[in-house]
């Protein structure tokens, strides 16, 4: 690329801050560049509330095991509670010289409190502690995200409970297939969505144990008691092996597993949720608060809320991909590599959020449409499974042999144009005599559905019966 | 591209079976092109045995719930038998005409025992049917994979126990940092493997409901006991919904995810095997059989096996984001988007077996090298974070002001040229006053590993009491 | 996992095949999971044609320098080509003890011509053996998804072509927004094919140096002459550095990256195929080759083909994404990793050449309803955006102000349950006096398509352009 | 997971930008929820210096087409200047109420001129406007991108004309293989980085075609001269669809795509670095700029940019894989889903401009150790190929003999402790009896580099050349 090509193609559209820091390769020095690829302040000043909890607890084990005194552990909490309180109240002014949250937690309780904050760092590390101060802050976005997708549990069981008599065509291959509820449909999510909240709840159990203590690596030689800052920090144990406590990542590549899974379900139902508003659906309405209208076309209602949610799980499975490639062919023991960590799990922790958040706002304001949903069903001769397995049981066909007199009966119907259920009986017998008036009590959508009483089939006495396990399995 | 330029370029180096491929888009016409895109028998008669437990269980149900008579269900439980042993005996022909395993089966079945093969797809479809038969799958997959992750830690904690003594230095950034023990090194890696276990072990469990009975997506109108289903295949129960069931993938999303924590925790030790294994390190010796020598340098030892685990991680981590992308968006319930669940897990479970399987072999064949790892530690000052502890142990000092401490001493080391167990009292006098004769018993490489007895540290006893709780939690 | 849940969960649904690479672990030693994870014959033998035509321009090469004399290297170069025949006869038996292509190559032709055989491989390695042989293979690759990706355009400028003219709504958010031509619609897809083919020619363009002479890595004292064998293979030139040329697989890279964006523009139109065939659209039908039906609902066409091409989407990107991690990090020069490459890379050419052709047969075969498509445009007041351009245009309201009354007179249109073209023309000038009669001329979808005449708009007579220019550029 | 247990162990810990987050769910109403997944503004104000430039060009033409006047047309390219102005001194208030950039900038331009700023959509939509926006930012990242990439091949070839004598162990696996200069090394990168500056120019060109006065998918029925405001914004041409035009995002994932080989590359170069500071290698000093002290060992240089940059690929492959999730199966023309085009993109850009930047100054600044790199020459009987091929070129031997007669001397060399170079000629007679004093000529490492004389080798002279080159087609 020549220069002037440069020029007249990005002069006056050149974004400025590209620009800057470009021209800052030459002008601001390699200490600057450093400073930018290196310091992490940015972003993980996120973690304060852990920093200094942490910090809390292995202050009080120091005291408690007398490495230091007790007038100097003292003077530490409260320095800790004057910082925390600082930052709460945004009085706190992070310094990117001080690379990061601990250093600048460190250096505000030293102008504090004096020489004695240097004793804080005793028998400890930045490699546990960040370790630690993380581990914390993934254990609190699996509470946050469990309780979401908790609520949007629960909005789609009152969906579903209002549903439970719905019909709607069931799809395969996105191809009307059988009848099937309404109320059964949201139900499906309703046990991804269990799915789900298992594994966070299986990810928080292995999180739960603490590396504070592993120090920079190999332990260390001061007389401190693990079990007692694994307690006050909520952990249920002390990691077992040091090196794995400041080399291991699996709690935040776990939570990214979890919540890809999550945002594949929320995928999912975002899709149904844009086909069900178009214009050839128009299965149910959404409310305005979760679609935007066009600039010019006042009856529009674009379901921007869904399309977002569908498109956000690139960005999850993208956080997750991206830990998974830094993580992959890392020696023991840490590894700068690692300061990777937090910005994909932070990212995805409020996408998720924000992604469940507003599901759960747009099923809950959901309105189905029942004589669209019902109209639906009358495409795709949608009975023809039940006048087989009608043959099957009332005549005793094989199934195989049923198949073919419905596939010819489906035939005769569609050279008639007419649907099944209005196939005169004379008809019908002259490809299968057997076939009686009886026949025709499973030819509706209505009884079609009502007759799918299976355990967790979707004749509407399932549904009211799942509704009823849902509601207690998992609010 | 000019038709001369590729005839120049590829006339003989082409391959002929992209060749042959191509030539078929013109001649083969759109039957064969479709055939090969949608067959799945190629891949799919991997589930042979699961398919015909499957089928045995729904038979043996469908004569208990006498949806079927005892007479037909005997028959197509003994021609079921029959087409298990032609299959295992390698005399089964499958049919790409006939698509998939499933129809593979029942054609089978209906060549041996006739009519009443068409009475066995009663009250099912091929949509539960493949369900059940990957779910099984995909459960074996983990239990052969924990068994060998589980094989892998114990050839690390014989490890382990053997060289709970040995010294080598510890890295933080690649960079000497502090003596670590061997044992206590491997150990870490046993702790990651006991966290996949656990991710295999949860996966397991949620992934044990049946989908048998669900039928196409919405149950079905015959008095099926989906509960015994359940039980004849080793099940907890059946799923509660059935267009959950026949949509669900997320038992083979999660196997993916675990098997991706477990490939990335295979690369860090692979990327330690190779590192080690260089003359730089020289600290393990790899066993002829996991490496290969060069053509030409018989003394080479190549560690290719090494390098394959590290590199299979990216099929393992592919293979999961292969099936989050297929999944993404897909509306309820099935599509046949999902065909393309099997290739990854299959791949997947291969790879994440031999790669477990050829780093257990790799594992219990290596020869550390005492001397090397020892000599190793000679550099980089190693033990200066024990002159500071002891600075703050002993004269009282706080840790930052025994780190400044440290620093000038390491510096004065560095202009000598020696190291820091070399450098005279006197010397060290001259930077701090308070320093005594007792600072040399940390100083050495030995004492330094000795002291550090905190919980999971890397003192021989702690790394001996740890073999002992690894034994007992692992194997 | 105890032992007593295995065997009940999994004796008789255990997969086989595993069971044996299980017990395998214990019987068959580490010589057979050695040569499971490293030998690469089973794949890599599809790269035998390219094998042997490298050697053969590396054997003349090694005459005319007369590094090995003629009479050798006739014998070599018929011994070669009595190989390729054998191979291609499916007369050659590949043995995995000679781990790769090369190996079973050379020692076939040592068992054929004798000690000269051994002169082949003087001045060269496996190194840079199989980066020339899987270049070579890469460029057809290319090639081959070229010439398909250019038989998918010609279908679809077909289709354009006999659809210029047949209207259909324009979806933004997949709502009803403005009326287009089906014609121009198809047009859309061929640019991004067109952008496709761009970048496989750059690929190619790049990819095409030759590492033929490279040796293990640093080149040779051997008076070769790298520019004749690259000319011989069809290279532009020799690669500049030896260690580039055996450490470099940007050329998979590329292919995987092109190959990914084709992916996802296949699984883009996929889907609108998908939601076309849905019955609430449609809008085209699909051929009995590319849909299948169900085994009881006979009017059932499954577009199996589209589902299967939008899914193996998740392959390639899979592919790619796999091929990524395996070079993350890798050190100079070859490492084993690399052998990891070919597998992806084949499994993506191949699924990319089945899907594209599979497109190209559907797209072919599709035939559009243009009743349906017509229909479908009378939802939405699709034309709105033509009104408030004829209030700008004609009566010189800021656009802004013209959607303002726009957006009344939908309101008005709304509750008189009419369209806009419906609505008299007195409720019209109640909104916005001068509205004149002129108005109607651009409220129905036809002259609102035809208005359309922008560069690259939807105007018929602009659709046909388009379809002129594309033939010329792509066809 | 139980409320109460929620409590204790989060309430100290618990991150409180998430707890806001989570209180907003049900304090904020749908509204908040819907603004913070809907607004762009927090991201797409980057856009603004493209924004203001595509609105001035599309105004100038609307001006010269007489669809506005030259009067309103002079007051809103005022008026977009004042703005510009504001923007870039920081006094502009960007309001999420008005979502994005597009609305921040036309609601700032009707307070500044009133009514004629409502002329300015004309003949537009926001659909093409973003398009027309992240095109060129795009193109401004790939213009920057390759100066980066063009500055780091120059200090790379700078080192390499500095050390084209630098011997060092040239490594296959990791382990010692054949001498090469370190100069040889470094233009290895040279290359890559140079198909890498390919791949961003082939993106360039595709990516330079204007999208704007596509309107919102179908052109528009204004008599616009779409060549000219493809022109005034550097684009070569008009897009040729409409509809492709608003639904493309192919340069984006081009942009992503070609990033994603330069992260691999610069972890491939990071990944050296950290091994050559490494104390078994010592092969390099880098400078206090790029590396970090411990805060207890003075002496101790972290290589933290190499690491962080190696870790950063993970990033950047992140965001490609997250862009092509999103785009999977999004049907025409533009989704919301779309909106998640820009923050990868940002994201991927920044971290690769900080990247190369940084890794620009480590190798401008890195200091080799000939010592060092020599010494690591004498493991590994590294002449070994060198003994080989004298024994083809001067005895004649056939390559596969002349293999084995130099295993034998190894292996002789081996037994007796020597290097190749130090066995005496009877030894060396006893297993192959022609050989005579010459073969000494080739045992030492220099004159196995200097032999290396083939095109692209390591020989000194063959690195001189290239370095010449690289100049001539780089920089």
């Amino acid at each position: 690329m020549t220069a002037s090509k440069k020029k007249n193609g990005n002069e006056s559209t050149q974004d400025s801050s590209a620009n800057s820091m470009w021209g800052g390769r030459f002008s601001e020095g390699p200490a600057e560049v450093m400073e930018r690829i290196n310091a992490s302040i940015g972003f993980d000043k996120k973690l304060y509330a852990q920093d200094i909890a942490g910090s809390k607890a292995h202050c009080r084990m120091l005291m408690k095991q007398k490495i230091i005194s007790k007038q100097d552990g003292e003077q530490i909490l409260k320095g800790l509670d004057t910082i925390l309180r600082e930052i709460e109240a945004g009085d706190f002014v992070f310094d990117a010289k001080l690379e990061d949250i601990h250093m600048n937690v460190e250096a505000r309780l030293s102008t504090l409190i004096g020489a004695a904050a240097g004793r804080l760092h005793t028998a400890r590390s930045r490699n546990d502690q960040v370790a630690t101060d993380f581990r914390l802050w993934v254990r609190g976005a699996l509470d946050d995200l469990d309780l979401a997708v908790q609520g949007l549990q629960a909005a789609l069981i009152d969906q579903a409970a209002a549903n439970a008599e719905t019909i709607m065509p069931g799809y395969t291959h996105l191809q009307v297939a059988q009848p099937v509820t309404l109320g059964h449909h949201f139900l499906a999510y309703v046990e991804m969505l269990g799915r789900d909240r298992g594994r966070l709840s299986d990810a928080r159990a292995r999180l739960n144990e603490s590396p504070l203590g592993a120090a920079a690596l190999a332990g260390t030689a001061f007389p401190i008691d693990r079990e007692m800052t694994a307690r006050e920090l909520g952990f249920d144990r002390a990691m077992a092996n040091s090196l794995d406590a400041v080399s291991d990542r699996d709690f935040a590549l776990e939570f990214l597993a979890a919540g890809s899974i999550i945002a594949i379900h929320l995928s999912r139902l975002a899709e149904e949720l844009v086909l069900w508003t178009n214009q050839g659906f128009a299965f149910v309405e959404l409310s305005d608060s979760f679609t935007t209208g066009s600039s010019i076309m006042p009856q529009k209602k674009n379901p921007d809320a869904a399309e977002l949610i569908r498109g956000k799980s690139g960005r999850v499975i993208g956080a997750l991909n991206s830990l998974l490639v830094t993580m992959k062919g890392l020696p023991l023991a840490y590894g700068k590599d690692m300061q990777e960590d937090k910005e994909p799990v932070f990212d995805a922790a409020d996408t998720l959020l924000v992604s469940v958040t507003a599901m759960q706002g747009m099923i809950a304001d959901l309105k189905a449409r029942p004589d669209k949903l019902l109209a639906a069903t009358t495409a795709g001769f949608i009975t023809a499974t039940d006048l087989a397995d009608w043959l099957v049981r009332e005549l005793g066909l094989p199934f195989r042999q049923a198949h073919h007199v419905t596939g010819s009966l489906v035939a005769e119907a569609e050279r008639a144009g007419c649907d099944l259920a209005e196939l005169p009986l004379s008809k019908m017998q002259a490809v299968e005599p057997a076939i009686h008036g009886g026949v025709f009590s499973v030819l509706s959508v209505e009884k079609a559905v009502a007759s799918r009483r299976s355990y967790g089939g979707t004749a509407p006495d399932q549904v009211r019966a799942q509704v009823a396990r849902a509601r207690e399995r998992f609010l």
